[in-house]
C-alpha cells in the first residue's frame, strides 16, 4: 500500500497536467493528503463508489501515461546517473563550486 | 516553415505515442518525410481537406501536450546545461574517460 501511494504521487507530480479538475481533486485527497473514499464522498456530496471508480481510472490513466512517455523512468534514471557522477567527481576532487553548481541546475530540471 | 518543420519534428519525437495510429501516420507523411497534402490524401484515399484538419488538428495536441508537460522545453534545458558543464569539465582537465562515460549514458536519456 505504502508502494502504491509513493508510486501514485510521483505518477502525479509528472502528469497532473493531463488529468481532468475532477479526477486531479479527488486523486490528491486520495493520495497527497491521505483521505479515505469516504471522507471524500462526503466533501463532494457523491457516493463513495464514484470516488472509487473515478480515482480508479485515473490510476489506469496514469499508468498509461508512464508508459507511453517514461516521464518517471527517466527521471529515476538520471538521478542515478547524477548520483554516480557526483561520486566520481567528489573522489577525484573535480567537483569545485561551479561544477557542482551547474550540475545543480541540471538536477533541478524534472 | 522551416523552423516549424523543425518543431513538429521534435514534439513528434516526445509525444507520438499519445497520438492516434492515424495522426501519427499523417504527420509523420507530412513532416518526417515531407509528402505534400495532395500526395497523403491520394495515399489514403481520403480528401485533401481531411488530411488537412487531421494534421492541423495534430498540431495543436502536440503544442498542448507541450504546454502541459514541457518534455522538449526541459530536453532543451538539459542540453544547454550539459554543454556548458562538458565545457567546464574540459577546460580543468576533469573529464576523464569514467566522467565522460557517465556524461554520455546521461545525455541519452531523452
Amino acid at each position: 500500500m505504502f508502494e502504491k501511494t509513493n508510486r501514485m504521487n510521483l505518477l502525479f507530480d509528472f502528469y497532473q497536467e493531463l488529468l481532468t479538475t475532477k479526477q486531479k481533486a479527488y486523486v490528491s485527497f486520495y493520495y497527497l493528503d491521505d483521505y479515505s473514499l469516504g471522507e471524500i464522498a462526503e466533501e463532494f456530496e457523491v457516493s463513495r463508489q464514484a470516488i472509487y471508480d473515478n480515482i480508479k481510472r485515473t490510476e489506469e490513466s496514469l499508468e498509461k501515461y508512464e508508459e507511453k512517455l517514461g516521464m518517471l523512468k527517466k527521471y529515476q534514471q538520471r538521478e542515478k546517473l547524477f548520483s554516480e557522477l557526483e561520486a566520481q567527481l567528489t573522489k577525484k576532487n573535480f567537483l569545485d563550486e561551479q561544477v557542482k553548481d551547474t550540475l545543480e541546475q541540471l538536477k533541478n530540471i524534472d
